[in-house]
C-alpha cells in the first residue's frame, strides 16, 4: 500500500514483506459469489409465452455458467421472505461473475429479478488449521468442492475488533475448541471464504447438511464456546434447499 | 462438522460426539414457520369475480394444509401496521413449508400477497427443564400442542453471548426463577422453538391466552428476573387474533 | 406461563400468585392505538368525486367511532415527513380497534392510506405513585382522560434492563425526582400507558400541552435526571396538533 | 406535569417552578423547520405545459412564506442522493409550517414531491453562554439571523446521556474549550436550534461558511474535544448550497 | 464559528487561530465525489431508439467532465446489488459536481438512473505523516492522481470517538504501524479524502490495485494493527471494476 508520499523501508518493513510474499500462493485462489434473486410478482401478470422465453433464457445462462468451476442452485422460497432462490457461482476471474449478471440482466427476466441479497468473497488458506500442508504445491482449501448435501446454511460473519487484539496463540486455542466441537458433527460440512475488504462481511460461512436438526442443534452448541464470545454480527442466516433451478422458477409460478 | 482438512478426532472428540448422539433423539423434531402477510392495496382495485376466486383459492390451500400437523391463522389488521395476518404452520417436513409457500405464489392472490415477516424454527427439548422426561419415549415438547386460545403473542429472541459464557448451573438457576414467575401467571401458555442457524434469532416465543392484560402484566414481570438481564433482542412483538382465515380476507376487503 | 411440563408449585411460588391476583384489578383496563397514516399521494390523482366519496365514508367511520371511549384526530403534515395524521383510539375491546381499521380498510380511501406508524397499548396502575389508591373501587388512571389541549407528544419508551435490576425503593426514588420536576411544569399533562409483550416499546407516553416551548424545556430538564440514564430508546418522537379530521383531509388536499 | 394522580407540591418544588419560570422569557421564541424534498422522477415525464405550472406555483407558495420571520432555499442535487433541495423556514407559529406544506401538498407538484427528511425545532437561550445577556428585554439568540452565506451545514444531533449527569460547571467548561476552538474559524457562523421532545434529535445545528474547506477543518479539530465525546449520534449530515428555487427547478430538469 | 454572541478573544485564543491559518494551504483544496449508480429496470422496457438516444446523451455529459481534474467510471453489477456503476469525480468547484448531476438529472435516462449511494469528501494534508514536505509550494496529496488500476475498493471511514482523545503522538505511533504493514503491499496504492461535517463518514478511503487477492489479504492483515481497535464503522465496502462508461451500459442492457 502506497500513500501519496514516499516513505524509506526499514529492514524490519523488508521482513514483513517477505512474510507477507510467502503467504501468497502460486495457486490461483478461487472467487466466490452468493446471489439471492427475489421474483417481482409483476412477472407472473405477463402473458405466458413470454415467460417461458424468459424461464428458458434463465436455464440456458445457467447451464453455460456450470461449466465454470461451480454453479449451483438453491430454494429458500416458503423458508426466508427476502429472497426466493440463491445462485452459487465460483470462478477464477470477476469477469465470470460479472458476465453471468450483464447475461441475466439483458435476459428476458432480468427486470423482473431483484438481487436482494449477495455476498461476495475469495477462497484462502486458514492461518489457524493445517499449517503442516502449507508446503505442498495443492492446497484442497483453496478450491470449492461442495458435498452435494440437500441443505445449505448461509451467513456473513463478522468478528469483534477484541478478537484481532488477541495474540495468534490465543486465537488458534480458540479455534481448536471450535473445531473440535464441530466434529463431534460428522454430517456437517464447512465451507469458509474470506471478504476482508470486498464486501461488508469478513467471511462468508456456508455449511452443507443433510439434516437440518444436526446443524441447528451444532449452532447452539457453539454460542458456548468461548470463540463465540467475539462475534459481532451473523446475520442474516439464510436456510437453502439443493434444487435444480427449473423445478425453483417451476415452483415460484415463474 | 468437517472443514476440508483432515484432524484426528483424541479420545476427548468421541466421548463429546457420543453426548451429542443422546441428544439426538430418536422421535422427529418439528419444523415451525410463522408467516406475516400484507395484503397490496392493489387487490381491493381489481373487479370482485377475481377476487372471489382468488379468495376461494387461498382458502383451498389453507384447508390442505391443515390436514398437516398444524395450520393456524390470525389477524394483525388493527394492530399492527406492517403485517395484516399471520398463518402459523407445523410439519415434519420442508418440503410442506415450501409447497404451501409455491402454491400461494402461484394462486391468483400470490402476486399481492407480501411476506413482510417470517420466522423459521424448531421443536427441541430443553436443557434447562424436565430431565427427568428424557428417558421417555415420547417427548410432549417436540410436538406442538396449542390451546387454542383467543390470542397468540410472538417474538423473535436473541441472549446475548455473555449468557452462553455462564454455567449450565448458573443459566437453569436463573431460567427456574423464570419459570417459576411463569407459574404465577396461569392463564398463559408458553411455546418455544429453536432458530439457532436457521434463521435471524435464536428462539421463536408463542404465547397463548384469552387475557391480554395477563400477558401485558407477565411480560413486565419478566423485566425483573436476572435472565432478562442476558437478552439482546425481543421485538418485533405481534399481538395476534385467532380468527378463521375467511374472516380474515373479509375483514381486509380482500 | 404453562410451558409443555408440570413444575410442582412452592409455597413461594403460591404467595407470589397471591401478590399476581391483587395485581389484576376488577376494574377493566382500556386498550390504546395511536395509529399514524400518509395518505398516497396517487389519491390525489383521482376524480373529485370519488374523493370527495372516500372523504365522507372516511369521516363517517371516525363518527361511529367517537361513541367509543375516545376517538380524537390530530395532524403532524409540515411537522414530521413519514405521517399526516394520526388518530388516538380508546376501546375496551381489541374488536373495536380491529373494526376500525377493517372499516378504513374496505372503504374507497383504504388502498391510498398507509399505517406509516402505530402503538399498541394499555392502561395500568403505576408501581411507582397513588399506592393509597389502590383500595378504591374506581382507578382514574385506568381510564384515559385527555384534556384536549391543543398539542400531543407521543413517543414509545424503551427501559435499559439495568433498570429493571434495581430495587423497587431505587426507582421509586428516581420517579419521584422525575415526577416533582414534572410538577414544575403545570401547564403540560402526561398520559402513560403500557406496551410489554404487546408492541416493540414498553409504554407509550402521550403529553398534552397547550405551549410547544413548555413542553421542549420540560424534556431538556428531564435529561438531567437520574431516572433518564437508564433510557435505552424514545424515538420516534411525534409532534401532534388537535384538528378535527375533516380539516386534515381539506389541508392534505384529500 | 401532571400526571392523573395529586401529589401535593413541597417548598423545594416550589423554588424549581420558580426557576423554570425565569427560564420561559417574555420574548417569543421561533420555531423552525428544515425539509429536505425529492422530486419524484416522474414528474419529468409529464407534458412540459403542467411541469410549468406546477413550478410556478410551487414558486409563488414560496413567496407567500418569504414574508414570514424566514424562507431560504438550498440545492443538495449532486451532493447528497436522498435529497435535491431544502427549504429553511421559521415562523412564530406552527400554523405557518403546516400552512405551508399543505399548500404544497394540495399544489400541482405536490404529489411528486418527497419530504426525505424533515428536522423541527425552536430557538432558545443557551443554558452554556450569555449569561449576563439573559435580563435584556431583547435576546437575539431567540431570533434566527443567517449571514447568507454559500453554504450551509446541517445535522442533527442527539448527546449521551452522560453529557447530562456531568454538573452544569463541567460541562459549561467544556462547551468553553469548544467556542475557543470555533472562534479560530472566523468564516463559519452557527445557529444551534432545540428538538427535545419535538423531533427524533434534540438539536438542529446550522454552519453557514462561504469555504468549505474551513468547515470541514472545523469540524475535523472538533474532534479533539473533551465535548465531542459525548456526543452519541451526529448523521445524517447534509451539505447545503443557497440557490434560488427557480434556479434549482430548473437544474433538476423540473 | 460565530455564535450570535460576543466572546472576546484570549491571547490563547489568538495563537490557536495563527495555528490554524498556517493549516489552511494556498494550494487549492479538491472536491471529490463517488457517486454509486442503480439502473432502473423500467428503462430496459422502454423503446430501442429512446434507449440508444439516452445512452449517447449520458456518454456525451461523462465525456464533458472527463475535461475536468478527474472523471472515471467502474463497474459494481454481478459484484454488489444495490448498485450498477460508480462515477468518481473530482473538481475544484461544487459547481462542477451538481453541474454533471444536474445534466445526468435533465437527460433522457436521469428519471431511470437512481444515485444508490454517494460520498463527498476533499483532499487535505494528513495530519500523521509527511510533516517535512509541508514547507514545499505544491503538495502532491492535495491532487488525486490514480494509479488507473484494474480495481479500485472504496469504503466510508468513521472512528472511535476514542481515537480522538488519545495524544497526537500515540496516534502518530499507531497510524506508523498502520503504514508500515500496508508497505507490505506495495501492489496496492491508498487515496484518502476527508469528510468531516460534509457527508455521514469522516474519511472516504479508495485503494487501487491489479490483485484483489493482494487487497483482501492486506485488509485482514490490518485488522491486527492498534488503530484498527479505533474503527467505529468501516461500511458498505465496495469492490469497483475499472469500465468504460459505454462498456458498462451495454453489459446492463441499457
Amino acid at each position: 500500500m502506497t500513500e501519496q508520499t514516499t516513505i524509506a523501508q526499514s529492514d524490519q518493513q523488508k521482513s514483513e514483506q517477505s512474510a507477507s510474499d510467502i503467504a501468497k500462493p502460486k495457486q490461483p485462489r478461487q472467487l466466490v459469489r452468493f446471489t439471492f434473486y427475489k421474483l417481482d410478482p409483476q412477472w407472473q401478470l405477463l402473458p405466458a409465452e413470454q415467460r417461458q422465453q424468459g424461464k428458458q433464457e434463465l436455464l440456458s445462462i445457467f447451464e453455460e455458467y456450470e461449466q465454470g468451476p461451480l454453479m449451483r442452485s438453491y430454494s429458500l422460497y416458503g423458508l426466508r421472505s427476502d429472497c426466493d432462490f440463491m445462485l452459487w457461482q465460483v470462478s477464477y476471474s470477476i469477469d465470470a461473475l460479472q458476465g453471468m449478471s450483464s447475461k441475466i440482466r439483458r435476459s428476458v427476466m432480468g427486470p423482473y429479478l431483484r438481487e436482494t441479497h449477495a455476498f461476495l468473497s475469495m477462497t484462502k488458506r486458514s492461518i489457524y488449521i493445517g499449517k503442516n500442508a502449507r508446503g505442498a504445491q495443492h492446497d484442497p482449501r483453496l478450491v470449492i468442492t461442495p458435498k452435494d448435501k440437500k441443505y445449505l446454511f448461509i451467513y456473513p460473519f463478522v468478528k469483534t475488533r477484541a478478537w484481532y487484539a488477541l495474540s495468534i496463540q490465543e486465537r488458534k486455542r480458540m479455534m481448536d475448541e471450535h473445531i473440535r466441537l464441530g466434529l463431534t458433527f460428522p454430517s456437517v460440512f464447512l465451507n469458509t471464504t474470506y471478504s476482508y475488504g470486498l464486501d461488508d462481511q469478513e467471511f462468508v460461512v456456508a455449511f452443507e447438511t443433510d439434516e437440518v436438526s444436526d446443524f441447528l442443534d451444532l449452532v447452539q452448541q457453539l454460542r458456548e464456546t468461548e470463540a463465540s464470545r467475539y462475534t459481532l454480527r451473523d446475520t442474516p442466516m439464510f436456510t437453502c434447499v439443493a434444487q435444480p433451478l427449473h423445478e425453483i422458477l417451476e415452483a415460484l409460478g415463474a
